[in-house]
């Protein structure tokens, strides 16, 4: 991702400021650079490997639509998400504009994405994946267009061929607990030698008040093979579920939740509520209750099956609930809250936090918690680890904030690597390289004020790289 | 404000702090440190500016008695306020000390200022706006207050003269809603060019638990021809001075709030609480629910009449409740404290957020709020802009702590550019100065970890100093 | 602590990062290195001085069993505690290894610490106090165990001895309020000129919910000479202990809470729930209300006989309750939470905040609140001042990130200086040290940016290291 590049991307980019460090952190950079990306939790659809000649559509269907950072973003200046190609789903009829069009307005606006996140992996991306080594502006767009669309439909432009040119070793989906994993078994089948995990992410299948939560409860009878009828069906079958997982190669399961409350009911009672909402009759706080107890459930089964359990919390879902009405999920309005561990993990740690079996990972919005809670927790449970800075946080200052705030209690030792948490296929290696970055950069630092040597360096760069992610899942 | 000060303040003041660093800074820094200053929000009283030949009083009323940052940081170690020269309101007979004596208590007591910001403004307005080069020690303070009473006098000091040689382009004042807006109504008819617009705020006329609330109510009727009797008719006054304010130039709304609750009552019940508040009945959550409720009528007419909308949420006001009785609000005795925005705000986003007639700007004294919240927010909402770092936080630390933490989230473009919020109006381009600086400094720092160029930092650092400012609040 | 060790630990660690910034701060530190150390806050064992040949046991005695800093990252990644030579008090029989081989586990596992505090002040004490200037690792663990035992039985190597050697002035213990302080009482009839003054920690007197609270006000009967009877009596003897350990010494009380409550009881209900307690009977809130009315008397009497007030808040003790019932506390489970003090202090600082005689130290474990509350509180009541970053924060970031998030708005002379808080002897010198040059860095950075001139910065390092923890603590 170096040299050809230089035009637009400097080898030193995001590194220093000043040069002593930027030095010191090229050195380090060489040795980790190249290694292999794991990519252990992430969004990218596994039907992309399914097809061996799968092909990407337009630029637009590649940097716009499906990306809710850029929607968000042009949205919040006013532009409607028609004009960025989105469909509304609420039934009306709309005409949308041609993808030409869609790219202009995005050109046009590009201006409005000046050192954040996304400006940065758009840019890298256009120069790294496509070759492209102008800057985009309105008046180069549709060349643009047409140089990428062109760069699509050429031999080496697979997913299964930019996985090996991205040199990734092994990426893990996300995918519903009652997802039959068609896809996966595909891949498995096909011979080819890509490793495409699936994660078993059940949040479904806790919200008890969610509208569809009957229906998905549905699916897990047909998908299991076990009539769920109680609580007690409803346990098997989950643990049918992951057993499956496992058996398609999972080596993880994924929760969200908005706040990470962990709450043991009483059997008696988990039936009781439980079958109340099969009757559609849950109250007051059974749907909160339920999917804390269900989080302790989880960490049960990893303790048995060793599945590494992954727990997002802290999310308003679907903030902007008219835009949500007419467009559905995942547009941008998602909005993080204040989010509190020490007491709401305390049942669930308490229990299992000192299981050596177990390894929890835990993500945050907040990162008021990182020094405050998750640091001195990861700093004393072992069944606990930190996972790298999360959606708004991937950014150069969101990692250096992560590593100024977390390193020195909780220790490099209790953090998971990096993973890109990304639909974005095209925004792995970019995404994976910038955290490479940040992390040499900030070891970098550590070594000119004389806190760690270059040996030490070198072993944590490495590891921050490639060897805690390896080992904390499992893989 | 450069190159004759250089005793005292280098040209490069507050950048850095590496060489390099320093020289980008520097060239952005002179293409936008002499544009125009642009102040939307601020407490100038506008009399200054209605008397043609106005003149300050001594230094100490200049610097020290109506500045709340100096009074409290001399009395938090142990100087009273009487020897400040703050009278009592609470009918106690003092005697206090003349200025002389005020000044040079201050004096001894500089040190205490080491590092703050107070003490920053005040080098620097003692520098380039008066022109004393030496710095204020014990022992050269009964000089300097002589020089700067002498300069006082001088022809050129008039605050109108100084609106001018300080390159000001627009000044907004914040004036209750009840003001009849006379010294701007003088200001406007005496020919004179500058401009001197209020911003309406009608904070005390929607705390129905404040002791003078009926008073406010009754100035109402009185000054907008409008007789409140109930809920219907106090909405019309409400909406009668809202068009005032526009009228005599007003292009904003400012809102303060402990905390930025909103609420949307049914108008029934907004019509009893009303009614019980007007007979001096408000019960329990009543006075609570009928602010966050009229935020939410206030984003209404915003829709309607255009005004800007401003937030200021989050301080405790007097919370030194003996030091209030004795000497009443602003000395000081303002704290702030933790603030929710994500659900607090939802109900007026939900409602109000999408509508690209209307313009928010939050403020907050809770910066840990700027990326979990407010960022994400501004970041999504068409309507919402985020102010500048405010109060405490308007600072070099506190501006860097904002772009550190907002910019990647929320985009520099739902920013709203610099206010000084400020009563003193011999500070006012010492603050946009140093926030110019703070900006060109945060982009240089961009610069050279090559996140953005230098086509994108002059833009950016035009449109930090002018151009957003001017935009977001339709100037 | 400079030169001799040159080979491991240069004499710009921890500077910079870049050279001039180093080249000011070292100037800086010239002047304050060899001042002496006052320690006004810790928790080193007296018995260490009140025998005059007292010795360390073994390297493990030393530095791991005793430090909850070391076990809770050896433990976080699986190694139990008896590995570490932690005997359970449970009364379970277990075979604990050898010192030599605790040892060389601490020395398999030191990569854990790598960029930590543990790390460094392990680092330090090693080379600067024990003369080790090679690098602790598997291969020479024991070679440089059998060199730290003979060094610890050279005659140099008493804790009087160490006392003297590293500049101590005073060093002030931590000690229950129903401590006899019969060491401090050997200490001072012995003729050794140290001073080891005793601190009144009446914290479990006033935690009416402990299980051992109705022994504690047993022992305070009977030390106190005063039969505790009810409310009144309990005063008594409260503050009859607080008389004595003024006149042994002591300058300070010092207070935990997992929140800063404070409240004020009627007496008459203080009596009722005190009566209640005697009997075993409390309920529902009794306890929590009754320790923030204790600290509302703890001022009061505070202003009364002049004992400086700590209030240490914010954490959650003994997380891992299934760790707790085997080992008891302080092996690292202690979590911070999220700390509220605006409201929560309103009650004693509107009764005591604006006293001249009240001296009261504030610590966090929860940094949101620094800029948000504690530096404007701060900032604004006489009583008030901010200690020095606690526990977690004790770091070098931590440092950074108060003297970032603090100065601006409490000013550097509403803080009290440093204390090392500390039960590890040897780390006292280190840690004074790192205080020091975390100090001088941050005055070298504002320097560089021209905040503040040199002779600002001189004052600023003589006050952060010496004076004023001596003015803070009337010593």
């Amino acid at each position: 991702m170096g040299q050809n590049s230089a035009s637009v991307l400097a080898s030193d980019r995001y590194l220093g400021p000043d040069a002593r460090r930027k030095e010191i952190a090229l050195e380090l950079l060489s040795d980790v650079e190249e290694l292999p990306i794991v990519a252990p939790h992430g969004h990218v659809d596994p039907r992309l490997f399914a097809q061996p000649d799968y092909r990407f559509a337009s630029p637009v269907d590649l940097f716009i639509i499906p990306d809710h950072y850029i929607l968000r973003m042009l949205y919040s200046q006013g532009i409607a998400l028609e004009e960025l190609g989105v469909a509304p789903r609420d039934g009306s009829s709309v005409q949308l504009p041609d993808h030409r069009q869609i790219w202009q307005t995005f050109a046009d606006h590009l201006y409005l994405f000046r050192g954040t996140p996304s400006g940065l992996w758009l840019r890298e991306a256009l120069v790294t994946v496509l070759g492209i080594d102008e800057k985009l502006r309105p008046e180069n767009a549709q060349a643009i267009y047409d140089r990428i669309n062109a760069r699509l439909q050429e031999p080496d432009f697979t997913p299964r061929a930019l996985y090996a040119r991205f040199n990734i070793e092994v990426l893990c989906t996300t995918d519903r607990a009652v997802d039959p994993l068609t896809e996966h078994q595909t891949i498995r089948e096909s011979g080819w030698p890509g490793r495409i995990l699936p994660t078993f992410r059940p949040d479904a299948l806790f919200d008890l008040s969610h509208p569809d939560w009957k229906k998905e409860v549905d699916d897990l009878s047909r998908v299991s093979g076990i009539e769920v009828t109680g609580y007690k069906t409803f346990l098997q079958a989950v643990q049918e579920r992951r057993a499956f997982f496992k058996q398609m190669g999972g080596r993880a399961t994924d929760h969200g939740a908005p706040a990470p409350v962990t709450y043991e009911l009483p059997v008696r009672e988990a039936k009781v509520i439980f079958k109340r909402a099969l009757k559609g009759e849950i109250s007051g706080d059974d749907a909160r209750r339920f999917t804390g107890h269900m989080l302790m459930e989880m960490a049960r089964m990893s303790v048995e099956d060793g599945l590494v359990m992954q727990l997002h919390a802290g999310s308003y879902r679907n903030h902007n609930r008219p835009l949500y009405a007419r467009f559905g999920p995942d547009i941008g309005g998602d909005i993080p809250r204040l989010t509190e561990f020490t007491r709401n993990l305390a049942p669930l740690l308490e229990k299992y936090g000192n299981e050596p079996s177990l390894t929890l990972i835990l993500f945050t919005l907040d990162e008021t918690t990182y020094a405050r809670e998750l640091a001195p927790l990861a700093g004393h449970y072992p069944a606990l680890r930190l996972g790298p800075p999360w959606w708004f946080h991937d950014s150069l200052n969101g990692m250096a904030r992560y590593f100024d705030q977390v390193m020195e209690t909780a220790g490099l030792y209790n953090t998971a690597g990096f993973n890109d948490d990304t639909r974005a296929f095209l925004s792995i290696p970019v995404r994976h390289n910038m955290w490479r970055r940040a992390s040499v950069n900030w070891l970098a630092g550590l070594i000119l004020r004389q806190v760690i040597d270059m040996d030490d360096a070198r072993a944590m760069a490495y590891d921050m790289a490639y060897g805690l992610v390896k080992r904390t899942y499992r893989l």
